[in-house]
């Protein structure tokens, strides 16, 4: 079988089990959000912040997807929210049934939450041909990456239903402009939101975790 | 066949077609460097700096990997060596016969270099299996990246026979903890050679630029 016909067929499967799962989050009323971006973006950092302004007043839990080690999972443990780590084996990203498979596992731990995050490997191509039963996908930029990425890295700035520019207290020290990379995804992507945030600052944060509030009241509501 | 089949076929096919590069770089005295790291660390602007300084003493040319985009190959040309961008058509690495083809294409433009610079796809997980043929691999991450990488992507890390840690300009503005980093590369990779750079003002890349140098002395003088 050549190789384009197997990537297909992987494809088909992982459709499959994303669409169950995408049922079973419906009847749990548990809002999924993908987050994808380069390795060192700041998805940890940014949920570390949303849970510690959430967690009070929301049921929220993690899957973290990487090559090696527990060390995400472990840091959304330690800010107060169950987490489990997902090894890829080598994977450049998740697919629908290894989380099928870690919710499985973690059983009541992970089931009839508000909110679950899955913090895909970190990567801006592998993870974004593959559903995971995710309301959204959520691509993160970071200030120190250049703002060209838009364009080099079309086709998760395209699908992704919001971007969020991350580190902007880096700003004064890197050569960044804001609305160019801003045009290209509006270009791209023109129903997106597009949000600048420092988790380490606090900016920018309380946007962010209103799109999720008010996500999760759609999600309530439908 | 099954996917891991097919993987194992694609990687003999680009074996192959890599040990016919590496014969024909000798035949030519190029020495050939395969830049890895994630989106935005600096391949790019690390290559600009490089060329500023090298290129009145050295012949060099740039192969640049990417989805979308002539941009990176652009900035090389405007730093005023002969580069091509090659545009992987979706795919999250290079592969040895891109190269070839590409190679092929320009003709004498980038035969007989000093040093070819291959800039591979933004991606610290996919271009690792792939031997384009190159005298060693440089894995570079940027202080803006965080100073867990090095464990959570273990295999580029062991491969690399040079890691440069980029951006060290910004190491005041964010957490990152250098010694922290080399004892992750030395532990992944005793043999390797761990550089710290800023190719905005210039720390280090007189260290850089040196490790080019011999290089290139070695394979002339073997």
């Amino acid at each position: 079988m050549p190789e384009v016909d197997v990537k297909q067929k992987v494809l088909a499967a992982n459709q499959a089990a994303a669409a169950a799962l995408r049922e079973s989050f419906r009847d749990q009323r548990t809002l999924v959000v993908n987050l994808i971006s380069s390795p060192g973006s700041g998805k940890t950092t940014l949920l570390e912040a949303t849970v510690a302004r959430m967690k009070d007043r929301y049921r929220l839990g993690g899957l973290d997807g990487d090559i090696a080690t527990e060390r995400d999972a472990d840091r959304l443990r330690k800010a107060g929210i169950p987490a489990r780590q997902i090894l890829t084996g080598g994977a450049c990203h998740l697919d629908a049934r290894q989380v099928d498979a870690a919710l499985a596992e973690e059983g009541e731990r992970l089931r009839g939450l508000d909110v679950l995050f899955i913090e895909n490997v970190g990567n801006l191509i592998c993870p974004t041909g593959y559903d995971l039963g995710e309301d959204f996908k959520v691509v993160l930029l970071s200030t120190a990456e250049g703002d060209d990425k838009p364009f080099k890295y079309p086709a998760i700035f395209s699908k992704a239903k919001v971007t969020v520019l991350t580190k902007v207290d880096l700003l004064p020290y890197v050569d960044f402009d804001v609305a160019a990379v801003k045009e290209q995804v509006d270009t791209l992507n023109p129903e997106g939101r597009f949000l600048e945030v420092s988790a380490r600052t606090g900016d920018g944060m309380d946007g962010w975790c209103g799109l999720l509030e008010d996500a999760l009241s759609r999600k309530r509501a439908s």
